[in-house]
């Protein structure tokens, strides 16, 4: 199979795993124990453990990991424990972080610390708030002190910056060598690092000179200088630097690689472009997840307890929010006695505000992921809201007045409608801006549960607005 | 300031832009026509005319398509003119296509094909689009014949493909050669093309027979064959294969360049991750939007207009399902009239339902990023969702139904309360899962306006289960 062309990549993963899948289920009931599998009495049950153990063997940890991720508990046990315990660092470090819990749950000290032994400093420092305290200990034991000190220093930063998802796998020459001496002392590598698109050049002190590009280095003349051939203007990260602003610029100047150094410019770790797709991945599922008011990536096949607990808290915000709006329905009490047609009408004008203020505040949450948006670009942004808004109230609500008149034949009641559904527009269209804006300037990331917010003011607001108008105007 | 080390990308940049959102708010008033900018009289703006095109001047083409991007109208012209015109072509690749056309608008003819003419086949395939045609054609006259049948092949493939997106930079080698051949092979070059992390290997028909990783070859005696070095096992791809597949895989195996090959396994162009993060972005960002119910990217300067053709579509589904909640409540006027309490609850059942439902199907479009949802997850998920939804109703109805009690001293809305509010949390979760799935089993992107119709459903169906509840056990 390592031979053949391998072509459509996500069908032949989809196909696997609907495989594995349908192996893992079939198998199950002749297994007294998921975690420890041992060989069914039955041959045919047999076979299919030996075909199944094949198959995960063959896999790429990157796909095991893809594979434990969609499969349901039971069946995610099975998988993990008859994969090839070889690469069970690799597949711990490419899994989800919801899942990699329940995965190292399922494993003992002895095999947690076989499976990461063996790791980079930076792969073990990822791991290391997931992994229990003594296995940690027990890995570093055998590990020299620089080692150690890599791994205490990049477990100091916080997840979201440069310094936790850095490497420190760097090569590194002088500047006043040849290219062939370069050249050279490559061939004396095992192996280059992954990624290795370019050499960093530093000085006796470990001083960032500059960088010098392999592609530069295959065409220059062997007699060359690294200090003619390499480039100086360098694009350099600091450990405490944003991750997704590292993310950002990999994405602007189309990087593979690049320094990580210290305040005092001395080279210190390097980035890659694999942890930095990582990065723009999760933002752009976190921004998500945010917005819909989830607290974090779930697990799809958790247990119910924890779905509960990642989803409580948005939930009990909307119940307090819709509350509110359900008090100020209540204080139109006598309105709604004396028309009740309001109460029908009234969802339509709290329906098209939620909506429109989720389209304004999702591309302004998007807009900010760059976190660009100064105060006056605001106010641009502000203004051109606002003529939507008046736009689509003006338009949508003429529709719904004409409809409400066509239902009620009331022309009092159509004329609220347009009013209302125009004012709660316009009020959309300002919180839609405010809120994120406002958010970012208090250093909250816009996204968090910024679907609710804006739903819980344009329902109270489109309330308020509608029954108000029907209150002063037709009672 | 290009020898000095680049620091904070994100804090350089957006002090890039505060400056030159400040010079060009302040030029403005001075320049009759911002599309054609002559020095001004005034000794101080002209000035300042000097300093902001020096900086443009300096600044990276990305880093000037972001600055425009976030820029009004009448500054993004005049920043636009000011720019350097040699780096014209590489801002029109980097801004997202939204801006793009704004500026493609602003530029006649001759300036277009001055633009383009350098371009790779690749690069002016993307941009054909949005040119006007005899631009494009202009520029072809002058190519030779590949270079065009490479434009062609190009644009025959849609945006969500890997035909539109592979660039045709191919090195390649015989498998029989030396690797001492290879380097000096690569040696005649000027330069190696981007992010060249691999030398593809091919027979005398250029059919693809495995790949020679550059951090090998350096590492390789010089007299080592290139077949005993290369790797045979090659993840490939076909131009028809889905862009964000293959997107997924750069992400799963890490890889820097991938080769495109045809049906008969003939290297016919390579994929690279720069463009891969391109893609990978703009899904997190497609889904974001779709969900929220915008059709596409939008400028977040665009005229009112544009922006009101970008959000109608869904203003109008969410209008009509609004319409019809509203004749749900109408059905019930009567209760409603003997109870108006109902009236100001009513929302509360249908605002946590929404809520609730949009975790649900938020939680579900992100796991299918990868399209890996088989029917019988579906199940195994469906469960998941009814057990949160039961426990969450159970909990979060039971406040509620307190809390009415307490308002009302009403033991029947109360229990109405819980009951209504359980039932619509299982709607939402039913329905969180069912919407998703079947979209994508009919080929749809399960992103579309997805929020908008969940929240549609638990509208509706809030309603009707707390007023017809109401009516059976109240009335």
């Amino acid at each position: 199979m390592s031979q053949e062309p391998r072509y459509h990549e996500a069908e032949r993963l989809a196909a696997d795993l609907e495989r594995i899948h349908e192996l893992a289920e079939a198998l199950l009931p002749h297994l007294p124990d998921e975690h420890a599998p041992v060989p069914p009495a039955l041959p045919e049950a047999a076979d299919r453990l030996n075909t199944l153990t094949a198959i995960l063997h063959e896999l790429h940890p990157a796909d095991v990991a893809t594979v434990l991720e969609h499969l349901p508990q039971k069946e995610r046990a099975l998988v993990w424990r008859l994969a090839n315990p070889e690469e069970d660092g690799d597949v711990l470090l490419e899994v989800s972080e919801a899942v990699r819990e329940s995965l190292i749950e399922d494993m003992d000290d002895a095999e947690l610390v076989a499976a990461v032994e063996d790791m980079e400093a930076d792969e073990l420092a990822e791991l290391a708030d997931s992994l229990p305290q003594q296995v940690v200990a027990e890995v570093l034991k055998d590990w020299d002190d620089e080692e150690r000190a890599q791994v205490q220093a990049a477990m100091s930063y916080r997840d979201d910056q440069v310094g936790a998802i850095m490497d420190f796998e760097t090569v590194s020459v002088r500047a006043d060598v040849s290219c062939e001496v370069v050249l050279r002392y490559l061939r004396r590598f095992d192996s280059l690092p992954d990624h290795t698109d370019k050499i960093f050049v530093v000085d006796d002190h470990d001083i960032l000179q500059g960088v010098l590009p392999i592609r530069k280095l295959l065409v220059s003349d062997p007699d060359d200088l690294v200090e003619n051939v390499m480039a100086r203007d360098v694009v350099r990260f600091r450990p405490e630097d944003d991750a997704e602003e590292a993310a950002a610029a990999f994405e602007r100047y189309d990087l593979v690689t690049a320094p990580v150094t210290d305040h005092n410019h001395k080279l210190i770790g390097r980035l890659t472009v694999d942890e930095m797709v990582d990065v723009i991945r999760e933002e752009g599922e976190t921004d998500m997840l945010n917005m819909a008011g989830l607290q974090e990536e779930e697990d799809l096949f958790a247990p119910v307890l924890r779905s509960v607990q990642n989803r409580w808290f948005w939930l009990a915000v909307n119940l307090f929010t819709a509350f509110v709006a359900s008090r100020v329905i209540n204080h139109f009490e006598h309105t709604i006695a004396q028309i009740v047609a309001l109460a029908a009408l009234m969802p339509i004008v709290a329906g098209i505000g939620g909506n429109s203020g989720n389209q304004t505040i999702t591309m302004i949450v998007r807009a900010m992921a760059m976190g660009q948006l100064s105060g006056i670009q605001a106010m641009h942004l502000l203004k051109k809201e606002i003529g939507v808004a008046l736009v689509n109230g003006v338009l949508w609500g003429s529709v719904m007045g004409v409809i409400s008149y066509l239902l009620y034949h009331n022309t009092g009641i159509a004329l609220v409608m347009v009013a209302a559904m125009t004012l709660n527009l316009l009020l959309a269209a300002v919180l839609g801006v405010m809120i994120p804006v406002t958010m970012e300037k208090f250093g909250k990331d816009p996204a968090l549960g910024s679907s609710v917010l804006i739903t819980a003011v344009t329902d109270s607001g489109g309330f308020l607005i509608f029954l108000g108008l029907a209150t002063v105007f037709l009672i």
